[in-house]
């Protein structure tokens, strides 16, 4: 099969599973995992921060920063199809106790004014505390749109002027980082946090990383001890985040290639409605006619291909390590033929 | 001053203050104060129920139908604009620990079709638990729009086939059973919990009840004591409450008209942009050219009428009790040399 | 029927009631009730702090304080038998989120030597974080027990010294005032929030008052109207407030006397165990012998006096306003029967 | 060093470690980690019950386990020193909203009186609802106590007559099951949810299951979402667990004969105050004279042993997978040395 539900489907290259298999570790509850502290240490450095705490998920990660910089009551500010709002089981309210503002953006991406508008009066006690935004870069449900960083400048700005907190929910935050050519400690000197994946594009098997100031990181540690997130000798999942740092960040661009392809086979369909512009890893399109998008993932499969009917409208492909140019243009067949 | 701001804004008439003086109170934190019992029993018998329980607000009673009606984790469906979501300071999140999934209506109401579609699939852990619908009626900031009966018969199938609770808001819900020739015990056919506020239109100084089935109502004594909602003598409000049940709903009528009478003045104006349709005591409009929201609320001010700009674009008008027919005559002078 | 279970019981004396009757309101949720402003501004200057907020209950009052000095993950340090742990429903857990450090002190009351010992490390990612101290005076399961007021300054240094805030549930404070000869003012100088309950020994209706700095107060009012705590016209509770302020205070005395009386008579019957010291309005007693404590709260109900079996062991006298000098005579005269 | 401050810190043996390189993985997200599937219907099956759920962490499965067995305001009856208490960072009171009956036991096990004694009036609303016990076995800080399995019998009585869940934190239940000669499967005849522990004697480097009815670990999979503990392929962490519940668990007697030793060599010391009863892997002792317990400590790691001091008056030693007899021999020698 030609998976292309996820990039969080795939598995260690053997290189990735030498490197798992020599890790030092120790009891991380202790500090004492060489592995996790290495990952820890190197990933706050690439984005120009101080300190870093790894997780078993994504999830974990942004719901540790949500709690972290928030009190019960406050409210984030996110857009509607947000992974923290849309995919993370109703997170936001359970383990912080925090209302959403939703703003309705472009392809997941919303801007700073936006975000100035959508900022409660404070002193209104009808009204939830607005203390955080959250973006998402890239933004999954938009396609894998990218955020011009122009616009993390003024966001930013809005946040300092308001005393909010800005957030990156960076789960393909080298996509963007790979797509644009960007400076990954950019991003350390805009955002109060940056959770980034290392099982999306990257191909870890397990974990995230949360990545901030010292303060926060040593708040982000009680929180994840509460919700069970510390694990001992994790180090052989560490291994496999550092070997990905180091090798797998700038073949991304082989994924962005392949997504293209892909999307300018299906364009070519008479089932293909309107398809989010393709920029990193990501093919949204909307499905007519003969298909509905259940339907069209059905088909797909029957003929070797997995992909997710992402919305009532819509399907998703996802590009990712394990295909191979071989497996895209076996895919492309496929489409074609259909 | 013409206070247009709120019909929460009133004062006891002299007749309801008698009421209240004369009450026999006791200590309900053991059950004993026989005009907190004899309300109780007087609301849920109106609505064809089997208990009620007296809060110290619309607030309190929402925010508990909402805890007892759901677990952490689960999600409220509701209008974007409904004041559970807006002005309960977030507490469907702080007291609930649920997610709201916002719906865009029409002034304030949502159908059986969005609520449907509104549904999360049960099984996939990403997504919320989708719990419980809530309906205001009237709809505050839909201009106190009023719901079409079969609409509320129609979401109720749709709670029915879905497993999901239905709690009305019911604010200003005689303002409906008023304009609408309703009768209240078809409301206990249809809702699970129905909030009805004493101190909005009905015109006494404090106080909602929240009614429901028996053993609803136990879970809620429980989360009213958790709050501190649970209070000793309090049957001088309650007196309150029962006077205004058996005086002041049908009066309600006067306001409506007093409501009309003061759109149509407005509707005259060139500051007056989109009107919401005026069923029942609630004038919501646009502003526009001369002046902005605010400063049309100011201007009012200036001349002896107090409003509310309600959102950046809108200024709200309430009549009620404490307005007499000469007040509004004076209130549409005002406005006319405006 | 002679009630001595609770000083909760009473009922306005008409001089009370006259004040309420004759009380100017307005609509609160807009900051414009007089008698709420006044019953604030009262309180907080009797207690020589900043502000105040007037609250349905003491349970809220103490549940907003504990949820304002705190985080969710925070260890709340109290005795093992206070009023916030035994009876406000687990709100400490639910309305904050927080743990309890429960300390085995003296008639209720704990001592600076405790409190240090309870302090978890801080850098311990495993143990809560210990943030809040919450003390009663009087203690009611203590039998209405006093601080010495040098223990307050013990106990303030303690947290002083570790970054711990101080709460004082203060629903029994003026007979502790009373009863010592103590200033109000000297609690301002040592309690980070205090809550007065003004429907126990004051004898009013309805209503608590929390008193602290005007940063504190502002975020309690958040929390209050997140709880539905926020009333319109409450006016009319906070008059009663107001005189009970200047007329019920020192006649604690009485209530003090009438307790020890009450405790001498307890004292030589044959069913009496040990009796905590009767210091205030309380007498709690254990039963032995003849009698559960059930069995003789029943024979005593049957005879005219009503009390409570506060324990599996103990049984609990109060006495309060609306007990006379004959009333007080008659029950002992009853108990000398037994 | 000889390591005994747990036994968390052991490392995978070579064979464990092959296991985990040629483990077969998948996406646990989307179902498809064979080795995951295996493990979790593997533990299962041992303990006879329907369904479990690999976490990465018994702290997590803890949480997960009072989560979905309670509500916001019900409390959980426990042991004073228990783990999910004292240990998990007060995530009793943050993840579940509840607070906590804390019982004063033997060696940290309680009995069906002290239970039967410790459930709250469920029909009065000022205590928190009872509705969780939750024992641990072996318990850690009474010195790796077992229960009897006929209080347990007991204990299920009072929960099954008051409509109390039974919760196991199984930690080191095969530490209890070895000394003891117990069926697993008589746990899943008691316990309504046993989480257990494969980090701990069993020798993994992460990870524990949550073991109970198919529709508890539904709703434990979402929560285990949304607390961010779903990981991807983590079949390398489970297959550890595979091997380690095929190979482990009988040769956990050799760490009781361990700790026996160790225990004998602290008992002949000046230093050794009361020790409690050495029945599986942990050594519990007073400490006193000439050593505080953090001198002791500091004492034997200059020496080469790691111990921790688990209370002001205690220090404890663990023994466990990575270490041998000759290990073990050369600890008592210092001892004997000190």
């Amino acid at each position: 099969m030609i998976d292309l539900r996820s990039d969080t489907v795939t598995r260690p290259t053997s290189a990735m599973l030498e490197a798992m298999m020599q890790a030092k570790v120790g009891d991380d509850v202790f500090g004492e995992d060489p592995s996790i502290n290495e990952l820890e240490e190197k990933s706050a450095a690439m984005f120009g921060m101080e300190a870093a705490i790894f997780c078993p998920s994504g999830t974990m990660t942004n719901q540790i920063a949500i709690k972290c910089h928030t009190q019960p009551g406050d409210e984030v500010i996110c857009e509607k199809l947000s992974h923290i709002y849309q995919y993370e089981g109703g997170g936001i309210a359970f383990n912080a106790g925090c209302s959403v503002k939703l703003l309705d953006g472009n392809c997941g991406r919303i801007n700073a004014a936006m975000v100035a508008s959508a900022i409660n009066n404070r002193t209104d006690v009808h009204k939830a505390f607005s203390s955080l935004v959250s973006l998402e870069n890239t933004a999954n449900r938009g396609g894998g749109a990218c955020y011009d960083f122009n616009d993390f400048y003024k966001i930013k700005k809005v946040c300092a002027d308001n005393d909010l907190k800005l957030h990156l929910d960076g789960a393909r935050v080298f996509n963007a980082i790979v797509a644009n050519k960007e400076l990954p400690e950019n991003y350390g000197k805009v955002f109060d946090s940056i959770s980034v994946c290392l099982s999306k594009g990257l191909g870890t098997p397990v974990g995230s990383v949360l990545i901030g100031k010292r303060d926060l990181i040593a708040k982000a540690r009680r929180v994840r001890k509460i919700f069970g997130g510390g694990m001992r000798q994790a180090g052989y999942l560490a291994a496999a985040g550092i070997y990905a740092l180091d090798h797998h960040i700038e073949r991304l661009a082989e994924d962005h290639v392949h997504a293209k392809l892909l999307g300018e086979a299906i364009a070519k369909k008479d089932f293909a409605g309107e398809m989010l512009p393709v920029e990193t890893n990501i093919v949204i399109f909307e499905v007519k006619g003969r298909f509905t998008p259940k339907e069209l993932a059905a088909s797909l499969k029957e003929k070797g291909i997995l992909s997710i009917a992402i919305s009532p409208t819509q399907v998703r492909f996802v590009t990712h390590l394990d295909l191979t140019k071989a497996m895209i243009e076996e895919a492309i067949h496929i489409i074609e033929q259909l």
